[in-house]
């Protein structure tokens, strides 16, 4: 179990944001990724379905014998981490939700934290319910902007219509009397935003990106296991790129999240 | 089959914008409106599938004993009303689609129409190639506006952030040597955002809003069937709304687009 690529699954392609942060903190290991986009979008369905979808991914990049296995959606990481890791637990099994809500406990000064992501991701509670936990005297303050998922889908990571957007959601906590010292960037898309919410929020604001800090917490456990890096062979960097649907959209779209171009015929379409 | 309600079906709430405009024109027919929301998007999905779906759904707004069948979804609109009307052609079956494009042909003085919708109607073609038949010299042009979708659900109608969206994707058309003088609002979600268009837009530009027309079309093929208000009782006006999931998102939601309050308890949700 120490060789095999890293398996990484999203119910679409804002996980890979996680994918990139994933390859800049571990650029010698080999990835799967597999976004089920003809059952997207998760946060609408219900948690015992998204658990089904979660061990349908998870044994399909099982038969690419992965070393480890990285749930990117943020819904699955709310519902079905536990189910994952009862059924594989040879393998590490790391979510989103956990590493973000650690990162903001440990980023912010004051304990005014803030939690953007979807509505569904917002109204499950997962990161308010993590925070809680970490830091319970923290004031959590959590808001669902859904128009950030289609501006980043769109490619308008730093438009003058992305800036309008921007002040919408966070004008009132920014300008309030008690503003936010850290923001979790509690959803896939929001990473492709940074650069526009760091300019509005000023330097204050400690910016929390799920995808990175998913990524640090992944590399220590491959390193507490002893398999920091694909032993026994030549190092390789590659991705094997899966999708449910839509070759065409996924690598168009996906290709803003990734950061490169992503090439339609790359992508393999499988049945879950 | 001249007495029952009109049966409205849509992958959403969307198709809500159209059950407003059927009720302002048909004020006395009952009707019975059928959101997919389980599986919606069904843009994203396999003209197959959007057939199946499309089925499911008429087969159970059948059991209503609906005496008209609206297909509120453009997608649908798009792929399945040759089978829908082949498996009842006793009912009238009436999509979104063609009424959207004959009003634009006929209301463009110049013939330079622009069709905005989401990215799957944009790129299946279907207002376009309804335009090219009934006004084959016209000039159309057409574009995804999928942040539309994203503002609409999250009701911003008229607000600052919408109006930088609405310019985005709109004004290099309106600011161009050869502006549109028709705008076909080609998805459910956008006759909310009318008036913001009207603003941006100026009294020139024609907005054919597919509910209103779809309303209209409709209410001519029942008259001409001897069907135009249900007879043989009182007439009711009243709505049963149906859902295959979410009826706390669907009330929500589709309050907007509706225009008026729902509540999630008169929300049946049912199996397809």
């Amino acid at each position: 179990m120490t060789t095999g690529p890293i398996g990484v699954f999203d119910s679409g392609v804002g996980g890979l944001t996680v994918l990139r942060a994933l390859r800049e903190r571990l650029p010698d290991s080999d990835f799967v990724y597999l976004g089920d986009t003809a059952r997207l979008p998760y946060g609408t369905k219900s948690p015992d379905t998204v658990r089904r979808y979660a061990l349908q991914a998870a044994e399909a990049l099982r038969t690419y014998h992965v070393r480890a296995l990285v749930v990117a959606c943020n819904t699955a990481s709310g519902v079905a981490l536990d189910v994952l890791t009862a059924r594989w637990p040879e393998v590490p099994v790391v979510g989103v939700v956990e590493p973000g809500a650690a990162a903001a406990c440990a980023r912010s000064p004051r304990g005014e934290i803030a939690v953007i992501g979807t509505e569904s991701t917002i109204r499950g509670g997962a990161y308010q319910a993590a925070i809680a936990r970490l830091r319970p005297e923290a004031r959590v303050r959590a808001r669902a902007c859904s128009v950030f998922v289609a501006l980043a889908e769109e490619g308008w990571f730093d438009t003058a219509a992305a800036e309008a957007v921007a002040r919408a959601y966070l004008g009132d906590w920014l300008e309030g009397p008690e503003p936010p010292d850290a923001l979790v960037l509690g959803c896939t898309h929001f990473p492709v935003l940074a650069g526009l919410i760091r300019r509005i929020a000023g330097d204050e604001l400690e910016l929390v990106d799920s995808a990175s800090t998913t990524a640090a917490v992944l590399a220590d456990r491959l390193e507490a296991g002893g398999a920091a890096a694909p032993s026994g062979r030549a190092a390789a960097g590659g991705v094997r790129f899966l999708a449910t649907d839509g070759a065409e959209r996924f690598a168009r779209v996906g290709g803003r999240f990734l950061g490169t171009e992503l090439d339609p015929a790359a992508i393999e379409i499988v049945d879950l």
